[in-house]
């Protein structure tokens, strides 16, 4: 990372460089990655905005989630060859202790890129935001944003399998399909409806009892205007404030005091101790055919920061990864 | 009320009109008013901005608290001389079904009036907010804001008896020394002092625990950016962005998300359920000695718009009455 990108593409701010790759010592590993993940959250960390302990340093690699192959391992628990999710982000490569990384369970029969997606961060931000803080009830009504997301597509089927009426926002019609297959009641293409309030109005005439949010901004408001009394807000992202310049935030706030609506905003890694609780519901809701993910993919390490940039356009359906050649 | 006053004072769009008084039929009450509330939620509902439900009518008297002396009583368990609240507002008389009002319980040996401020709306909204919602914890740190307030003042001490190190929000030095007398930790006059964050900072260099909001924008802006991981805000009141050319949404807002902060916002009359517990509490706590109040008495029903808009300009210590002559 070069310098802040403010309202510039991360793109032009992120340099690839070449790095050499120590011998691991002892209790070490050397892993190449196979996989990266791309996050929204990342791109909020490259300027600061999510406040100073969030921000990702000038000068070094973007941390974040990545699944790679063992190739020496000089610990006794791990072998050459084992499949391990770590947190040292954007790298083809690395040497890392062995407690910092975390082999996968094969036992689950998923590809390993699954556990960047809905057995990952993002399948574990659904789960946290839905099931532990917004907590939907059969009958209620539900609103799910950047329903096509990674977050936002997992989150969506969480609260219909809850029994909840559910509605998502999406920015695609393919995306909007693709929440209907997956037996989404509503799916809205914000990018086209005409009069966004009228068409959930119209959808959703009881109004909302839980708001689930990767969006903030427009969309935010929207909600809060649409809300019931005592609503419930889970604030997960807020994608559309995250570049400095699309910045906005909701012009009515204030009506959470009117309606009581109770907002929780949230960050995964405040929940760890659900951590095994969502591995062990989320296997079993994957097996038991409740949960679909997709994946957009793409290619080689060079192609990294543009992901980052497609992503806040709204090219990905599902979870954004880059995938690595894992031969050396 | 003949406008919504968008960004001109109250006063100017609130008209004092003769009204015939009718007779009260058989179960209904004729009512001198004695003492009106004053309240900042008043002056979002003359605009409207809190949704449709909440916009006071035009053309009508404004709704409100006041406590008032039954002079004619068409019921059997009310009768001439006792002392009475309503929410039938800005009124000097007025006749009422029996069922609509509600006698006040003498045996506390309170004054009539502090049921319309420490055991009335505003005592029961800060007994809700801190007690119910907020829950301060021995040794947290807690902010409250508009602390010079009827709300806010109550509020503060609520979370002082509760062993929390409190902090204090205040727009003038004479509410700051009175809320240091009620025992509050640190009290800070924001409208002189140069650097909020650093006052703050340098009171509580541990960061927020509870922020009870009485004035969003960028007091709440602070707050978010002092809060520590985890912290709950308490969203009572945004009396700075009510009057619609100052309104100011924090900038801040998507640092809920990094902080994990849940943001309870309420409306009192949600919570009608512990208004018992309400009622006994602070009762005790006042023949206890734990709790103060304070009262700023307008004299007369042609300065209430005007005690309004002085609340607004911060005039009011404690709570902003309108007392009436209750001689006919």
């Amino acid at each position: 990372l070069r310098a802040r990108p403010g309202s510039q593409d991360a793109a032009s701010v992120i340099e690839i460089v070449d790095a050499p790759l120590p011998d691991p010592g002892p209790g070490q590993l050397r892993i190449r990655n196979i996989a990266m993940s791309v996050d929204p959250y990342m791109r909020l960390c490259l300027d600061g905005a999510a406040g100073p302990a969030a921000a990702f340093a000038l000068g070094e690699a973007l941390p974040g989630m990545a699944i790679g192959i063992v190739e020496e391992s000089r610990v006794a628990d791990i072998a050459a060859g084992d499949v391990v999710s770590s947190m040292f982000g954007w790298r083809e490569a690395f040497v890392a202790d062995a407690d910092m990384v975390e082999k996968l369970n094969a036992a689950t029969g998923l590809p390993p890129r699954a556990f960047l997606s809905v057995l990952g961060g993002t399948g574990f931000t659904a789960y946290v935001g839905m099931m532990h803080l917004g907590r939907p009830q059969p009958g209620e009504t539900v609103l799910v944003s950047g329903a096509g997301g990674a977050v936002g597509s997992i989150a969506a089927q969480l609260a219909r399998m809850q029994g909840a009426k559910t509605l998502a926002l999406a920015g695609s019609d393919a995306k909007c399909a693709w929440l209907r297959g997956a037996g989404i009641d509503h799916a809205i293409n914000y990018r086209v409806v005409e009069d966004l309030d009228g068409a959930l109005s119209a959808a959703a005439p009881e109004g909302l009892d839980l708001y689930f949010d990767n969006v903030g901004g427009g969309q935010f408001e929207t909600a809060i205007s649409l809300a019931r009394s005592r609503a419930r807000f889970v604030e997960c992202g807020m994608i559309s404030t995250y570049v400095a310049e699309r910045s906005q935030a909701p012009r009515n706030l204030v009506q959470i005091i009117a309606k009581s609506i109770t907002i929780y905003g949230f960050t995964v890694v405040d929940f760890m101790d659900l951590r095994e609780w969502f591995l062990a519901d989320m296997t079993g809701w994957i097996r038991d055919g409740h949960i679909r993910w997709e994946e957009t993919v793409y290619e080689g390490l060079d192609r990294a920061p543009g992901a980052l940039d497609d992503m806040f356009r709204g090219a990905n359906l599902g979870k954004m990864i880059v995938s690595l050649d894992a031969a050396p």
